[in-house]
This record gives C-alpha cells, structure tokens and sequence, in this order.
C-alpha cells in the first residue's frame, strides 16, 4: 500500500475493503512520505517492520525482488491525486497488478499514458469508483441492460454534500486541506472528488456515454481555489439527457449520492445512504421495491451480495467488491485462467481516462459563452 | 365560474376548494361552450337553473345587473390557457374579482395588459398556483426571510411527472389533449404546465428573483407538438444557483414536485407528495423534521392549517388556502378595511406576469447557443 | 348540527367534510349549551338566525314541523361522548337521519338501544370513524377479501399519540379536558378515543371479528382518571393473532395509527400520517408500493379518490368519504332507490355498538387475572 | 473457529466481522462435524492443513499445546445451538476465551453452568448479540443513560420476518431445518432465534430489566414443531410498559427489527434496516434526524463508528464491533491492562443467562392461564 498512514481516511478504507473477504492479506506498506509516520502505521498494522518502507520507490524495488508467494502481489494507491501518478506507473514498470483510487491521475495526458501501459503489460489496473460496487446498483445496470425501462430518455444523478460549506481548508483539516488545493487535487475541485464519482456511476448504469454538456460551476466559499459547486447538463448517446449536480457546499447533505433514470416504460432510483433498495416505478401500476437480498435478481447482483435480505450492507461492502472481483480475478490468472465477467466487474483504467475527460470537458464548458460542449 | 363541465379536472379541484372553509358558495356558471353540458352542470351542482349561462359574456352581463348581494363577487375561470385572457378581461371590465387558473395567459402581453386593468380597476385578482398554499411551504418561506438558512447558494427545483410517457394525447384523453396543443396551451408544453409551478415555487419561497438562465427543451415523444421535458440551469439575485427540471415523461413518477435549498448555514427540504414534513439541514447536527402543526411554526404556516398535527392536509386544502384568503381579503374589502398580510399572502397577477416571462425566457434559451440568457 | 361551537376541533372537521363535495349544505343547529355561543357560532357559519338553536331539542322540534324541502335532511352530532344519546335519540324519534362521531354513546345500553331504533325506523345512521374513508384503506380491504394475502396470520394496529404525555387537562385545554373526565368521556380513555379507531380499522380491513382478548391498560400521568396507554394481545376469527396499541403519552407521537397485516402469502402496510401509500409484501419478490390513483385499483378504493395520483388526499377527504356516501345513500332513498353497495360503504351503528363492547371487554379483561376474555 | 463450514451463513458472518479491523486471524478451525467438509473449508480459507482440525475437542486439545504467540487466542463458536455448550465448556477449561452465538446454550442449566466457569477463570466471553453494535443503538443507549427522555413509559421492540412463512425446513434450507428442529434450537422457535436479540436490544438500550410478561406463543405453520410467531406484554423495571413481538411468518418481511422507546419527556425511534439514522421525538416541537457521523454523538456511538457520515454502516460493521472490542480487550488483558469501557461494551455470559431465562419465561407464560408471569 502507498500512502494511508495514521490519520487518512481513505487508506483505512481500503484496507477494510480488501480484508474483508479473506482474499487478500496486507503484506507492506510506504504509508507516508515521513518515514517515521510509515514505521508507525505499519506496526498498528502488525506488519513486519522489515516490510514498511519509507518510500513507494523503495518498496518497489524491494518488493520486486522478493521471490515469487513472499513478494506482494499487487499495491494499493491511496495517496492524494497528485501521488497517484508516479507510483502506479512505478508498480506496473516493475510487474505489479493496481488499484488506485480516484480520479486516476493528477493530468489527463498521465492517465493517457498509464492506459497505454496497462495495456502494454497486460497487468490488471482497478479504479475504486467505489459506488458502482454496490449490488442495487448492479442490478439497476442490469435492468437497463435487459431493456427492461425501454429507450433511456432523461436521467438525474446528485452527489451533494456539505462537509465543504466553510472554509474548512482553513482549519487545517487534512481532508479539506488537500482536496482544495490545485496543486495536490488538479484543476478540479468538487467535480474532480465526487463529480467524477457522479459521472461514472451515470455511465455504469446507464450503459451510455457522455457525448455534450453544458456545464455552471461556482465557488460559493470565499477564499477557496477551486469549485465547490457546480451543475451540469449532459447529453447521452442516444439522445437521451441528464442533469449532473456535484455539490459539496449543500449545508447539511452528508453524501447523498443519488440517480434516477427514465426511460420509455418504466423509472429507476437508487440513493446510496439506502442503499440496498432500489426502486422501479412503471407507467401505469405500483412501483416495485427491489431489495438487496429479495427475490430474483440479476447475477451481478447476486454476485456482490454477502448476506440474506434485512441484513444491511453498506459503503465498505461495496468498496470491498472491487477488491473481492480484482482479488479473484488475479488469483484466476494466477491459475492460468481467464477472470470471468462477473470477477471482471470493476472500474479500470478505462473508467480513469474518461473521468479526467470529464473534468477537462466541465471546465472547458463553465469557461465558455457556448452553450454545448463536446466531450 | 367559467368552464369546468363534467369531465374537466381542475374545474371540480377549483370548486372543492372554494367549499372547504364555508366562504365561498358557488352561484352561478358558464361551464361549457356547449350550452347543453354547461345545463347539465350546472343541475349535477343543484345550482338554480337561471344561473346557469351558456357563455361567459352572457354570465357577466346578466351578473352584472344583479342587484349587490344577489350577484356574484367574483368569477374563477378554470378553462385552458388560450380561454383565460378574454373572460378574465371583461370580468375586470364589469367590476368583478377575479380567481384565474394558471399560467394567467396564452401570451405575455395578455398578462400585462390584465396587469395595467387589475391595477387601474383596484380590484383582486388571484392565480392558483396552489403548491404555495401548503403550510410547510409557507414555513420555508419564513425561515428563510428570518435568516436561518444564511445567504442562499443552491437551490433545486424538480417537478417530474410521467402521465405523458406515451403519446396520450391522442388518445382522446382531455387534459393530455389541449396541454399538447400550442394552439390551446401555448408556446410551451410541459415548461408552461409545470414548470411555471415550480418557478413560482423557487422565488416565493427563496424570496429570489431569476435573474438569468440556460434551458434544455426536448420533446421526447414521437409526433408531439410541445415540449414534455426541460431541464434549466438558474441565477437568482443575489447570486445564488438552482436547477430546475420539468418533465412529463418520467415515467412512473406521480406528480413529485420537490424543492430543496441550501444557504450559509442550513438547507432546506420539501416534497409536495408528502406535503405536511419540511426537513432542516444544519452544518453541524442532525436534521430537524418539521411537520404542520408540531411546535412552535411561522405565523404564515399556521395561519394556513386546519387540523391539529398528524392529520395529514392535502392537495386540496392547500389549493383551498388561495381561496380562503382571496375570500377574506374579500370580505375585508366588502367591510370597508384593508386585508392584513395573512390573507393578502396568494399568488396575483404580478406571478402570472412572471410566469409568462418565464416561459418566453426558456424557449428563448432553448434555441440559442449563447449559454446565458438574461431574464 | 349538535354541537361544534366555536373553538371546537371536531365540529368544524365535520362541517368540512360535510361540505367538500357539494352535496350537503349546513341550513341549521344548536351549537353550543350555551344560546350566546350556538348564536355567534351559527352567525360566523352564515347561517339563517331563525335557524340556531339554543338546545337540540328545539331544534330537532322546529325542524320537524317545516315543510320537506325545507327542514333539514340529517342531524350531525359532534359533542362529547355523554351527549351523544340523548340528541341521537330524539333525532330518530323524530324521523331525522343521524352522522355521529365516536365512540357512539357514553355506554353498551345506549348503543344497543340506539342500534333498535336504527332498525326499526329505517332510517340511516353513519358513525365517524373516518380512517376507514381513506383509499388506500378500501383497497387494503378489497385485497383480503379478494384473498391476495392468503388466510391471515397476524395483524399490528398500532395508535401512538403523544399530546396527553402531561397533565394537558389541567391546563384548561378543552379537548382534553373532557376526555379524560370519565363524567364525559365514559369509562375508557384512550382506549376509547383511539383504542376504537384501531379496532374498527383492524376489522373493518381484516373482515374478521375479534374473538378475545387479553388486555394491559395503564395511567402514566399522575392524577389522571382514566388510561392513557393501553396494548391489548387478540385473536381474530379463523385463528389470527393481533396486537393493538393504543396510547397518547408516546412522547413525540402525532397521530400515528398504523396497520399491518400477514397472510400466507402477502402482507399489507398502512400508515395515516402517508395515507394514500399501501405497500404490499410479498414472499419472494420486491414489494409493490400502491398509490391512491395510480394503476389499477379497486372499485372501493377507486369511488374513494378524488384526484388523480400524486395530488395528495388528506384526513378531511377521507373524513368526507362516510359524509358522501352518507348523502349519496340519502339521495338514493330521497329518489326511492336503493343505495348501491360503494354508498352503502360507511360505518353504522353496528360499529357504534362493537366499538363499545371493545371498551367493555378492554376493561374487563385489564381488571382480570385471567389470560383472556372472550368478546 | 468452531463450525461455520461451506454453507453456514452465520460462520462467514463472524469470519467477515472478526476480519473487519485487522486485530484478529484465523489461524485454525473445526468447521464440520464431517472432517472433510472441515478440511475443505479451511482450504478455502487459506488456513495451513495442519491447523484444520476434525472435531473441536482434537482443536483445543492441540492448539492447547502449542506455545503462546502460536496458538489461538480465542474461540468462535458458531455452531446450532446444541452444539454451543460443551465447546465453550471446554474451551474455558482449557484456558481460551471465547466468542459465542446465541442463544448461549440449548439450557438455562448450560448457561449458569458457562457463567460460573467464566467468573471462576476470568476469562472474555462475548455473546453475538450483535444489534447492540450498532452505533445508533449505542446512542439510544446513552442518551437514555443521560436522562433525555425522562422516566421511561412504554417501549415497541418488534422483529417480524417473513422467511419461515411456509414450510422451509421440510425443503432441506439448512437454516430452516435445525432453527425449527426442537432437538437443535431448544424449546424455543421464533423467540429463542430471535426473540431473545429483541429482549436483548430492550434491555440494553433502556437500561431495564424485564420483571413480568404475558406470552402469546403460536406456530402458524402446519407440522412445525416450534413456535414461528409470538406476541408479549412486559413489565420493566420502575413500572415502564413494553411489547415485544417476534415472528417470523410476517410474509414478506426481511430483517425488520425495531424499537421505539417513550419516556416523560421524548421518543426514540432505530430501524434495523435503516440502522444509521436514530429519530428523536420531542413534545413540543420537530423530531430530530440523529445520524451516524453527523454533530456531537455519545462517545459509545462514535467509538463505534469507522467512516463518516453518509457512508452507510451496515450488518457485518455492527457485528464487528463485538469482534474489535472483545479484541481490543483481549489486547489490554495480554499487555497487563484492564480493558476499558468502551471495549467492554460488548454482549457476554450475563446476557446469555438472561436470554436462556427469557425463553424459560415466554414458554411457561404461553401455557399458563394466568395473565402475568414474573420473570
């Protein structure tokens, strides 16, 4: 693992994730850029300490030089986006399978680059766009798939929060400190951390891409370098239309991520603070409650789903799928077999390359006097 | 009243509400243009058979010689858009007040030409944009006003409906068949029917006036003449942003018009489905539920209730709002004294101008390629 | 009318309700023991003064001896529980038609005497217990009787009401003033304002009979006189088991009754404070949210809607429900017809009388050491 | 581990939980009474052959033996009930701490018996209560500690589910053949498998102890041999009133514990499938939205929380508190501590004993005439 040492937020979540399903055992870590903090972190872990480097490029070149069952098999980025970059394409130059954490890069050119050494090497590269994780929304892409709502005419996806409604930066929140920051987050604010996230999950469900917009984006907090806020109207192939909002000044929201979607015969929506229900209204009877757990679903959904109905699963079950599908589909190839397409169920570095568009576009657009962008 | 035959929607909507509160008492009516089904009316009413009128001129006419206290006080014209100038026009003209379903009328000019005459005549003139007479409506407004939500930042305003998923219109179906019409609605389909509530819903309860916008207007159903969906983004003074969706081709969707707000130091929530909760969101605790009749409400919120907390108040009280105040602002003025704040609080002309403006303002967005449009 | 003053909260309910659809019309009553206050009431409502009565007996005597067409039609009683009889009585003696509200009379005699009366002159009685007028509640009937649920398990009814968690009747509040005075609400408290709410929905949805019951009735508030909490265990008729509670010191608690309902193979949710949802479970699949007005529905539940879906009906509309098809039976008779059965679907005095037997049993069985009272 | 083989729901449950934080391994495991079944398991687990044992007694007895830093710490025992006694008997006896399913045991007997060993050894014994693990649980609990709602009064605690609503065991389910198999589940259904977590929740969160009940027990299904449905009143210490309810013929229920809790001066309302969110009712003005994250929460909810707000804490989190206090107490033990309070919040033998009691006590209350039975 690179990066989540004591303190982060994100770095505790993925190691959740990843343990959750026994697949996968956390072996070493460079959990911080001060060596000291990444000894630390490493033996609240119960690593060895001859496993907690001080530097990514340490633990690489270490790494790589174990032999094969004792080595790691894969690293773990949870760094700020501006550290995304360097170290993934140090694992793969050096064999290592990747997850990252979002948006990919720092720079779409970056993510153009670590695309094409994914696919030169062959080596699996997981995005944790953790939301499309979730089995109600699996099943919600799955529906759509089967044509189940018919023709997709308009969609409405939100992410609002409000953690970001004061100058928070300013207090010296780690958290609030780097994502305002264009130096360590990119060119975008709030678009970047949970707009991408929005735009995504649009994309997964949906089944469709993003083909113009038309994008308004604001900076409500004084002081603050980046947008932390903004609004979006989007075309999809197909004609269908959507309104994108990313939000993170909404005072008292807490990450109420939600979509609906319409189409010719019937509607979906799924929120992601209930997440195991989704809900399908029709034309002319009763809506239906689809449930995690309940009935007949679709096999992704099943697939992502751990315990019998009732049984609330949430944020880090979702999360852990991607590591449980990127686990198994290792340890397939591992076996000299083909992951297949349930296992293949993850955000790539595909979905990376088309979030950093997604931010380029977005701001290209809230700088214009068009109204139509192409993406 | 004028139109509102057996058959008709809103015409029955208009008349349970004039009952509600023992106020009002229908006398007279000009139901149809087929004189036939205005009689028939009229008899299904038990009102007296000679004050059942074939036309609107000879209802006004023959009110108008009536000796006071037996004449009408005022008419409610509850016909498609295209039928509201003409009779509201002349019932001003004759001395009588004036309820007008919504938007006031088929052009923007009619409406300020009803404008100049309401105020040359001096006399009442309400349009029923209902949503604001709910109570919890009514108690955002005033919070607002108070202050407790801050400076506004982001507002979204939604009003998905589903009933015109499928070219209904010709299917015979009476209200799919004149909204669809630009010869009967308008210039503007869904944008003019729903939308115009929700924009009326944004600034009576932000207190804001639109400023500028950016509109997306589609018409997704084959063959159909209007707009059934649209999608706009909002400044308000003050520099606050909202999103405002209308739509009649969500499918499965009710009539689930909702409006959420955010300022400095709160948000706002409020779901016309379920009409009595008005959620708060603070910075820094969990939200408060505040329902019709529990605690200590605005003076408006009150003023505006019925019945003691958790017996639910619906559409039709709410609607009935606009009339009970129109009635005692009526019967203030009858009295010789000015109608207090209380009962003055209804939408007049002045919102049906606005209405209009909007209208022409989002078409006029819709099909150009500048981004903003000043309104 | 009987009763319903002003300041009353259950006499202008009545008057609503009575006048939402247009069929009834308020020509006389006796408003109040006190003349000076019947007179101002019966001014404020517009009424003829030669029409307010200073007592019922003289009005109920007046109105007898006016030519029909003239006197009025029915008598709607509104007062406290002791006065019920005596006006309901002399109301039949004189060939008037009787709305009463709930519990019908102060004990069991008077409610049979009431329900030989009611048979033996033929004349129409209705009882106010007017969750039953919802559509949503029409339609929870018409599924068991269709059999959708299978044979029935085990019902919930649950009515939690939070305004008597203090001593409110010392305060001077009138509405808890008298029904917690066993002088003028009778023996049962709670147990008999909501208690019987409870138990006419549960059977009125269920189609069967409570068949004992076992009983545990508390006073939490001290130097109340009667119970202000109560949960009873029952059996219904075909072997399902209930529970119903009833309380009004459920701190917080609005209004909440709610029923739910298992059979073998579905089961059913109804909450008042959302009136026009019914969500129906299944055993292997999602659950169907059904909305008054939307999908195909009921007949029951269909004659019971005003609006069309996603226009909230709300407490009055289902309270005008038993007035409409109150009036609608009446008009039939008027016209020598019989009423049909969707007229004929109102509470009688057969309700009136099983309600009271509920009190009696209630009290029995929580003043016994045995398990169960038979009913 | 003891049980919990390939198939078994509730064995991955714990493995998942205990998994969750990084302070707990499994190292060994009896996970079938088939020896083959228990090597494959472990395989699938990854465990070393040498530590997959045959039989519980072959696991103790080795692991015993091994030297400290080696062997096991503690065992999970999450085998049918029956089977619970003579594993954790043993494990005491030989000097390991354990984590047990519940109920406790298959007798009241059994459980004094595990208590006196527990108390004579000093050593840990958590009981998977695991409802109480929810932070929200944990805040109901506090503030009910602080006094926030006054003397308690009346308390709902309902968990209805609907899988046992047909004859599931007679279809070979495995869960359904021992949970209604009298000779695995003990005397008790539906109230010892579920009906014991709803006492337990009640208890916990007010802070009461159940001092008499009333039981209505019922089997549903024809040819079940236990109780699949059951309905109590309580009496709780200091004179608060309660209804417990379990049954799982609920049709179409998941998982639907609840419990709403009144006392003098406010209400609690926690759904288990909606764990995150705790609403608090107040007399006099608008309940309040208490959410996991979300402002100044009791040190209990928040020691109890991983992610914040809006990132939804599921079944398997709240399960895992049990597993990271009993850790986190293990731990101070083994570094010559005392586990603090908020590690020892953790459910243990004392509420074994209390459950076994309580299933004693329905049983004899659901065959005795006499209305109440002292627990």
């Amino acid at each position: 693992m690179v990066g989540g040492g004591q303190g982060a937020f994100i770095g505790e979540v993925h190691r959740m994730a990843a343990r959750l399903d026994g697949h996968i055992e956390l072996v070493c870590g460079a959990f911080s850029s001060k060596p000291e903090r990444s000894k630390a972190s490493g033996e609240a872990l119960y690593l060895s300490p001859n496993r907690v480097y001080g530097t990514y490029e340490e633990m690489l070149k270490t790494e790589a030089t174990l032999p094969e069952g004792e080595r790691m098999d894969f690293v773990a980025i949870v760094t700020p986006n501006h550290l995304h970059f360097a170290p993934a394409k140090m694992a793969l130059e050096h064999g290592f399978h990747v997850v990252c954490d979002k948006p990919v890069t720092f720079s779409t050119e970056q993510a153009l680059e670590l695309q094409q050494l994914v696919n030169k090497t062959g080596l699996l590269f997981a995005l944790t766009h953790n939301y499309t994780g979730y089995p109600m929304v699996k099943e919600a892409k799955a529906m759509i798939a089967a044509g189940e709502l018919g023709k997709l005419r308009r969609a409405i996806v939100e992410y609002p929060q409000g953690w970001l409604s004061t100058r928070l930066e300013s207090s010296g929140q780690k958290q609030a400190d780097w994502r305002t920051d264009p130096k360590r987050s990119g060119k975008a604010g709030g678009m970047g951390d949970i707009g991408t996230h929005a735009e995504n999950l649009l994309e997964y469900i949906s089944g469709l891409k993003i083909t113009k917009l038309c994008a308004d984006l604001n900076t409500f907090v004084e002081g603050r370098q980046l947008d932390d806020d903004g609004a979006v109207l989007l075309e999809l192939e197909s004609g269908a239309k959507a309104t994108l909002l990313a939000t993170q000044i909404a005072a008292g929201e807490e990450n109420t991520l939600s979509i609906r979607i319409y189409g010719e015969k019937a509607g979906l929506e799924w929120r992601q603070m209930e997440p195991n229900t989704l809900i399908v209204k029709y034309l002319d009877r009763g809506a239906t409650i689809k449930r995690t757990g309940v009935g007949e679903l679709s096999e992704a959904a099943q697939f992502a789903t751990r315990l019998p109905a009732g049984h609330p699963e949430g944020f880090i079950e979702a999360f852990a799928n991607i590591y449980k599908n990127f686990a198994l589909s290792l340890l397939a190839i591992k076996k000299g077999k083909q992951p297949n397409a349930l296992m293949s169920d993850y955000p790539t570095i595909a979905d990376g390359v088309r979030g950093m568009r997604f931010i380029d576009k977005v701001i290209e657009s809230a700088e214009s006097n068009n109204k139509w962008t192409d993406f």
